[in-house]
């Protein structure tokens, strides 16, 4: 398969790229490195990253910033941020992203436990991820061409442990192992319409 | 209680209004009509209504647009039309809201069955939902004054069920009687950072 995955670069992504490459064509998108560069809170720039990668068998996003705060400090253009990276990116890499794919091919998204078990400082952070959910059981009914869609919603996992632990007092850290094997159920398997929760 | 309804006088809100209404103090305030006039898609308007209306012991919220349409047909800023209304609606008035609450109040949202268990075209409705969901969750960690918030999320009510049912099918209506009850539960109860979710 020719895959794309967005943010294939980040903590996540790395492994996710890694292991996808060892059977699979995979093509890199990032801020900053990668085989193609992108601004996943602008659709004119993911239109541009998909005219120039072409037709793929998969997407896969693992992309898309939202601001932690004290609710008490947020402001409304803060909720924004979140609002247009990390939800409205990975909703314009399936409103766009659709055309680009191959028949009976797959998009994957990426989520993260505190859509269902938030901590303090994520009213906004946590919305994102919930609103995520909610569109990928939606819009499955609804993709052409046998596309699937699925969101991969982790824990916190080893690789950002050290630096995020204080934040998620008590959570176990997910070997990173398993959350690529994640992507890998969305990705070869059939699953559609589906948030693979992935817990130590 | 001094009880503020937003959307006090649409389809469920005047039956929640009317219930509420027999034991509290409430005022009702709308888009068109009510106590007090608001736009719900405008923070400025938010913080003028609350002005206007002053301390308050609980504030719910029934009120808030998005747009149903195929996903093929739904452009970026169609999208826009359900966050800037019904889910930063929403968060505008906790946000807001919370410093016009009396000790012990509470906050009570409003959203729908499509977040869990949506149909065709509501792949921005259903996700507007989820979000206010997790962020109920979330916010209800840091909420000060011993406020709690909690989300009624009813299925198709029967006063909708002409209207919308051909959107539903299958889905068997709630009757009136029963959404009124969990918002009751939500003000006059103890629950907190719950997602009340109505059935018949």
């Amino acid at each position: 398969m020719k895959i794309l995955i967005i943010g294939g670069n980040g903590t996540i992504g790395a492994k996710v790229s890694a292991r996808l490459g060892l059977t699979h064509d995979v093509l890199i998108a990032g801020r900053n490195s990668g085989d193609v560069r992108v601004d996943f809170s602008d659709s004119e720039s993911i239109k541009a990253m998909f005219d120039s990668v072409g037709l793929v068998d998969a997407v896969v996003a693992i992309a898309g910033d939202a601001k932690w705060d004290k609710f008490d400090n947020l402001t409304e253009e803060d909720f924004y941020i979140g609002i247009r990276s990390k939800l409205m990116g990975q909703v314009n890499v399936v409103r766009i992203g659709k055309d680009y794919l191959n028949q009976g091919g797959s998009i994957t998204l990426s989520t993260g436990i505190l859509a269902d078990d938030p901590v303090d400082m994520t009213s906004s952070a946590a919305m994102v991820n919930g609103a995520i959910h909610s569109f990928v059981k939606a819009v499955a009914l609804e993709l052409p061409k046998g596309i699937r869609i699925n969101a991969v919603c982790s824990d916190l996992v080893e690789d950002s442990y050290e630096k995020y632990k204080v934040y998620f007092p008590g959570n176990t850290p997910v070997p990173m192992h398993k959350i690529v094997d994640g992507y890998v159920k969305c990705i070869e398997g059939k699953v559609n319409g589906r948030i693979i929760k992935i817990i130590a």
